[in-house]
C-alpha cells in the first residue's frame, strides 16, 4: 500500500455551473482512511457520459454535490479495502467497475426489492460523490462490478453506464424474440450498444438517428430498418411501415425532448411499450392520454442498473457478443483534454467533446485513459 | 320469437354535436335479420356512463357512428340469435349483460394476446354500433357476458363498464396485499367500485374526492384514508404522508384532467405504478420525464376490459364483495327522462343528469330502467 | 368446388391398436357438408411426431377416436369454407396449416386466458378428429395458421407441432439473454429447433444427446457445450460443470422418462426452471420434493401451444433464422411408405420409420408428401 | 453492556440424532467477540416449528451442524452491536425477529435477484448457526427483522417462519383475487395463518385437514369450504366439486407425504398452480408428467421468504389482518419443558409436543417464551 501517492490529478468541478478543472494536486484518500466497506480503486480509464453534462450544467431538478470529481463510468484496480469490512466480496488487485450507482443500503425496500438504484440513501458516482475523472477514487465493496476477464477495460467502461441502462431497458420492457424495437440516437453512445443487445435477444430492430456515418454504424450492428430522422418527414408513419404497418411492440426511448415520446406513443402498436430512459432537466411527456389509454400503451421509467444488470450486461459483452465502438483519449494530456472542456486555458477546443454530446455528433463513446 | 316488437322507444343521437332524442318508433332487427354470431338482446336496463357524454359531445380524437344509439351497460334477455350461428355459448332466455366492447374478432394479434379491446375489428356498444339506450338492442354471442345469477341487474350493468374499467386496472396494476393504492374521484361511478375491488385485494386505499356524502361512502366501503381534494392544499404531499411518507405503491387515474397524471408521478413512491384509465379527448400527460425515469415510475394505459375480466369482475360482486350504489330512473318516463337531456322540450332540465357526471357530482351510477 | 374428389388416400388407425392402414378409398368430406367454421384443406404434406405413436399405440391415459387418420402437422391450402361462416379469417387458396389444436371454443375460462389448448371442448388433429395423413382434411378457419411466404411448407409442417411446442415452452419459460438453457434430445426432431430458438433469443444452449451425427448438428446450430448421455457418467455434474460450476437456469425436457426430471431438478440453479414437454404415458415427475422446495425449482408444464404461439414461430422461421432439417417421403408410394409402418403387407420395413423415431435415431424431422 | 451475563440456558442438540438437553450453562457470546455485522439478541421468546424436528431427528438430505442451539423463529431486543460494523440498520433496545434465514451475503447471484434464501453463503438458524431456543443469540444486522410496534412478540415469532413461508408462497403463486386455493393441514400451524392471508387477498379457501377443532377453526377464519382428509373418500373430486366442478387455480402443499402433490396435480383446473413448500427428507414429487403437461400445471418451489417477505407478512398481521392462534409455554420451567421433548429425564411426557406436531395435532402454533 506504500505506494498509494497522497495527491493526483483529476477533473473537478469547483462550483456549480463552473467549467471542470484539471487539477494536478487533489488529494488521494489513503488507505488507513477508508471507512468499513469501502475501497480505493486506481483507476485505469472513463466513460464519458451525457449526464455528465447535467451534473457540470446543473440543469437538474437535483443539484451534485461540489465540489466534485465526475465521471461514473471507471474502470480500474482496487489498491485498498477499509480496515474492518468483514465478509468481503472482492480483494486487492482486482479488475472492477465504478457504475453510475455507487452505493445503495442493500436494506431498505428499495434494495430488498431490487432497484438499488431508488434507494433513499443511494450514492451517486461523479453526482454526490466523487467519481471517476481522476487517477484514484473511493467506491464501495458491495457495488463496484467484477470485469470479466476477456472484455477490455475501455469497452468495460462503455458498458458500465451505456450498456447497463440500455441493457435493464430491454429486459424490463418485456420485449421477446421476434418483436419491433424502436431505437431513436441509434448511433449514439446509448443506442449503438441498445440495437446489440437488441439483436441478440432475438428483437428486430428500427433505428433512428443521422448520417451515413451513424447509418452504415447501425446497419452493420444489426438493425433491420434505418430511418433518418432529418430526412424523413413523418417519422411516426415511418416507423409504423417499418413494422409490418402495424407499429413498434417497443421503444427505448433514450432522448431528452418530449417528441421522443409523443411520437412513441404513436407509433407503437396496442399494447406496446414505452422505456423512458434518458434524463431531461424539465421535459414533460407530453404523450396523449386518449390514446395511452386507448392502445393500451406502457411508459416505464426506467433508470440505469442495479448490481444484476450491471454483472448480466458485461457478461454479454464479454462474450463478443456486444462490441463497444469507443475513441480513447487522455485525461491529463492538455492538448487531448483541451478538447474536452476540462481547462479553462484553451477557449477554443474546450467546447469540443461536451459539445459533440450536446449536439449528438459522438457515434459510439469516448474513452479517457488516466495517466499512469 | 313472434313476439318481437318490430319498433321500440330509444334514445337516439341523429347527428355529431347533437342532443339525444327519445323516440319512440325506432326499427328493432327482427331475428330473421341477424348474421351469424349476433343475437337480439331484450334489454332489462343500462347504466350511463361518463363515456356516454363524449360519444355524445363528439369531443374525442375517434367520432362516433350516428345516427347513434348509445349506452354500453345493458343487461336483458336473449331472444333470438342469429341462424347458422354454430357452437353458440348462450341461448335463449340467458341473462347477458353488454359491454363497450361489443364485439372483437378473436383472431387477430391482438385478440390472440388476449388484449380484445384493442382489435382492429372492435365494435364498441353505443359508439359504433347501437348501443343499450333502447329496449333492444343486437350484439354478440361470443361477446355478451353472462349475469350470475345472484347479481341484480341494475348493479350488474354498472359493473359491466364502471366496474370492469376499475376491475382490470387494479389487476395489470401488479399492486399486492399491503400496498397503497390511490383512487382520485373515490367516491364516483368508477372510484366507489375501485375502493370495493381494492379492499378485497388487501390493498390499502387512500381516497381522493370531495364533499361529506362522498368521504362518508368512502369510508363506508373501507378506504383508510380520505383526503378532500378541495380542502386539502397540497395533495400531494398529502398522499405522501398518508402512504407511510413514502408514497403510494399504485394510483388509478380516471379524471381527465392533466393534473391528475402530474400529481401521482409525484405522490408515487419509486417503482409505483400509474394506471391510466380515464379517456379525456385533449389532455397530455404532462408528467415529468426526469422523475418518471428517476423514480422507475410505471404509467400504464388500461382500457376498459375483455371478457375474462367482465367474468371477473362480476362474479366478485355476485358474492356481495362489492356494492354497486346506483339510483334508478327510468328511460322513457318523460318526467324522469327529461332530467336526462334526453329530450329538446323539457329544457330547463334537460342538463341534470350529465351536467351532474360532467361535474361529478354523482356519487355512484345511475341505472336507467327500460319501459316493459 | 367441382374438382374435389369423393375419395382420397389416407392412413388410418382403424381401432386401438391397430397398425396404420394405407386406404385409397377414404371418403372426402364434400364442401356441401362443411360446418359453419370449418374448412376442407387440399394437403400439401405432413409432418410425423412423436405423440402419432402414442395415438397410434394408445399407451396414454387419454384414447384415440378411431377409426381415425392419424398427423397433425399438416399443410396445405383452403379449397373450401362452410357455409354461413360469417367473418371469416381466411379465403380460398390461402396456404395454412394444421397443428394439434384443431380447435377451440375460444370462448371458455381456458381460451379466454389464452390458454386455448386447455379448452375443454378442444378438438385435436390425428387424435380427436381426423388428421394430417391423408390428402384432404377437415379444419376449422379460426385455428388453422397462416403458412408465411417465404417458407416452405415442409419446413413449415415440422414448426407447426415440433417448432411450436419448444418455442412456447422456451418462451414460458422465462428464460432470457445470457442465461444457460438444457435440451436433452437436443438433436431430435424438437430439439434441433430448440437449440435454434433458444440461441436466437441469446440463450446459452447445452446440448445432450448421442452420436457424432447429433453431435455435429447441434454444434453447428449453436448449442455451446456438448454431453453424450451414453458417453457421460454423471449427467449433473457435466451440466454444472458446462453452466460455470453452478448449473443451468432452465431445462426444456421433452424425453419421456422419468431420468430426465429428476436430473433436471439436480442440474438447475436454484430458481431455475424445468419446461416440462413431454407427453409420456405412466412416467411420474420422481423429482425430490425437498431439493424442488430448497432450490427454489420451477417445474412447468407447456403443452404444444396456441394459435399466437404458432403464428411467431413460424414468423421466426420465415425470416431464415430458425432451419428444419427434414427428410421428406412420400404418403402413398407403396416402397417408401412401407418403412413407415402404414401397410400391413410389408411386415419387414414396417417398423422402420415408427421404430426410428422410439429409438431416438431420427435427427431432425421426416415429412410425408402427399400423392398429387 | 455490564448487564450481559456469560451463560445462559439452552436448549442444545448435542449431536446428530440426540434429544434436545436443556443446559443452563450455555455461554453467551460477549458483545467484545461481535463481529462487524453481527449483533447480539436477547431473545423474548421463539415459536417451535416443524423443521426443528428434522434438524434434530437428522433426516433431511442437508445435516445441521451440532452441537446446535435450536430454533429460528426468535423475538427479541439488540443488545448489542459488532464493533465497527458501519451503516447499520438496527440500533440498541430495537425489537427484532430471527427468521431461518439468519444470514445471507447480499452480493451473489441469487441473493442480487433477490433469492437471498439461495444464497451459498446462506445461515439457517437453528441448524448451521444457533438459533432461538436460548435466552440470548447471535444474528446479523441485515438480517434480523424489526417488528412493528402493534404486534406481540409470540404472535410475531410464529409469523417470521409460518407466516413469512405460506405469505411468500401465495404472493408467488400468481393466484388472484375471485380464484381458490386449496390448503391441505389448514389448521396447522402454516394452514392457519394461510387461511388468513389467502381471504385477505381476496382468494377463495377450500381448507383440508381433520377433526372438528380445525374444521372450526379454518371456517372462523374465512375458509369458504372445509374437507375432512379422513372422512372424505375421494378428496380430488371433492375438491373439484368445491371449486366450481373445475378445480382449483392453486393449492399451497405444505405437507411431507408424496400424496399431497400427486392429488393436487389432479384437482387443480388446468393452467393451476402448486406451490411446493414442505421439505420432507426423501419424498418424490410422484405427480404425472402427462397430466402435468396435458394440463399445464406449475409447480414452484417456495422455501420460506426473504427479508422482504418477511417485513410484508408481519406489516399484514400488525394490522390485525392475520391473528395467530398460539399457545404459550416456557423454555426452562421444568414441568413446561418436559413436554417438550426436551430433557432426558422425564421420559413419559418428553414427545408430547414434538410428538404433537408430527401427528399434526397442533391446531395453531406452540410458542416458548424465554426465562427473564
Amino acid at each position: 500500500m506504500s505506494n498509494i501517492p497522497t495527491t493526483q490529478t483529476a477533473a473537478v468541478v469547483p462550483f456549480h455551473g463552473a467549467d471542470l478543472e484539471i487539477r494536478n494536486d487533489h488529494p488521494v484518500r489513503q488507505p488507513s482512511e477508508l471507512a468499513p466497506g469501502e475501497c480505493l480503486i486506481k483507476l485505469y480509464c472513463t466513460g464519458v457520459c451525457h449526464t455528465d453534462l447535467h451534473a457540470s450544467h446543473d440543469d437538474w431538478p437535483l443539484h451534485a454535490t461540489t465540489p466534485l470529481v465526475g465521471g461514473h463510468e471507471g474502470v480500474g484496480e482496487v489498491v485498498a479495502i477499509g480496515a474492518n469490512t468483514g465478509e468481503c466480496p472482492v480483494k486487492i488487485g482486482d479488475r472492477v467497475g465504478i457504475k453510475w450507482l455507487a452505493y445503495s443500503c442493500l436494506n431498505c425496500e428499495q434494495c430488498r426489492n431490487g432497484r438499488e438504484q431508488n434507494c433513499p440513501k443511494a450514492k451517486l458516482s461523479g453526482f454526490s460523490v466523487d467519481g471517476t475523472f481522476a487517477q484514484y477514487t473511493v467506491s464501495y465493496v458491495y457495488h463496484v462490478t467484477p470485469i470479466p476477464n476477456n472484455l477490455d477495460s475501455s469497452a468495460a467502461a462503455s458498458i458500465l453506464c451505456a450498456g447497463v441502462t440500455v441493457y435493464r431497458a430491454l429486459k424490463y420492457s418485456g420485449a421477446k424474440i421476434g418483436e419491433w424495437v424502436v431505437l431513436p440516437g441509434a448511433g449514439g453512445g446509448l443506442g449503438h450498444l441498445a440495437i446489440q443487445y437488441a439483436v441478440n435477444m432475438g428483437l428486430r430492430v428500427v433505428a433512428i438517428d443521422t448520417g451515413l456515418e451513424k447509418k452504415n454504424l447501425c446497419l452493420e450492428l444489426g438493425a433491420e430498418k434505418w430511418i433518418d430522422f432529418q430526412q424523413e418527414k413523418d417519422i411516426v408513419q415511418a416507423v409504423r411501415d417499418a413494422c409490418d404497418g402495424e407499429g413498434a411492440h417497443c421503444a427505448v426511448v433514450t432522448t431528452a425532448s418530449p417528441s421522443g415520446y409523443t411520437q412513441a406513443v404513436d407509433y407503437l402498436r396496442p399494447g406496446g411499450t414505452l422505456m423512458a430512459v434518458g434524463l431531461p432537466g424539465e421535459a414533460k411527456l407530453e404523450a396523449s392520454i386518449f390514446f395511452t389509454v386507448f392502445k393500451s400503451i406502457n411508459i416505464l421509467g426506467s433508470y440505469v442498473g442495479n448490481r444484476q444488470d450491471a454483472v448480466e450486461a458485461l457478461e454479454i459483452a464479454s462474450r463478443g457478443k456486444v462490441v463497444v465502438k469507443y475513441e480513447c483519449k487522455g485525461l491529463s494530456d492538455p492538448q487531448r483534454v483541451s478538447r474536452l472542456r476540462w481547462s479553462g486555458h484553451t477557449a477554443d477546443t474546450i467546447h469540443s467533446v461536451y459539445d459533440a454530446l450536446a449536439q449528438g455528433k459522438v457515434a459510439g463513446r469516448i474513452v479517457l485513459e488516466m495517466p499512469k
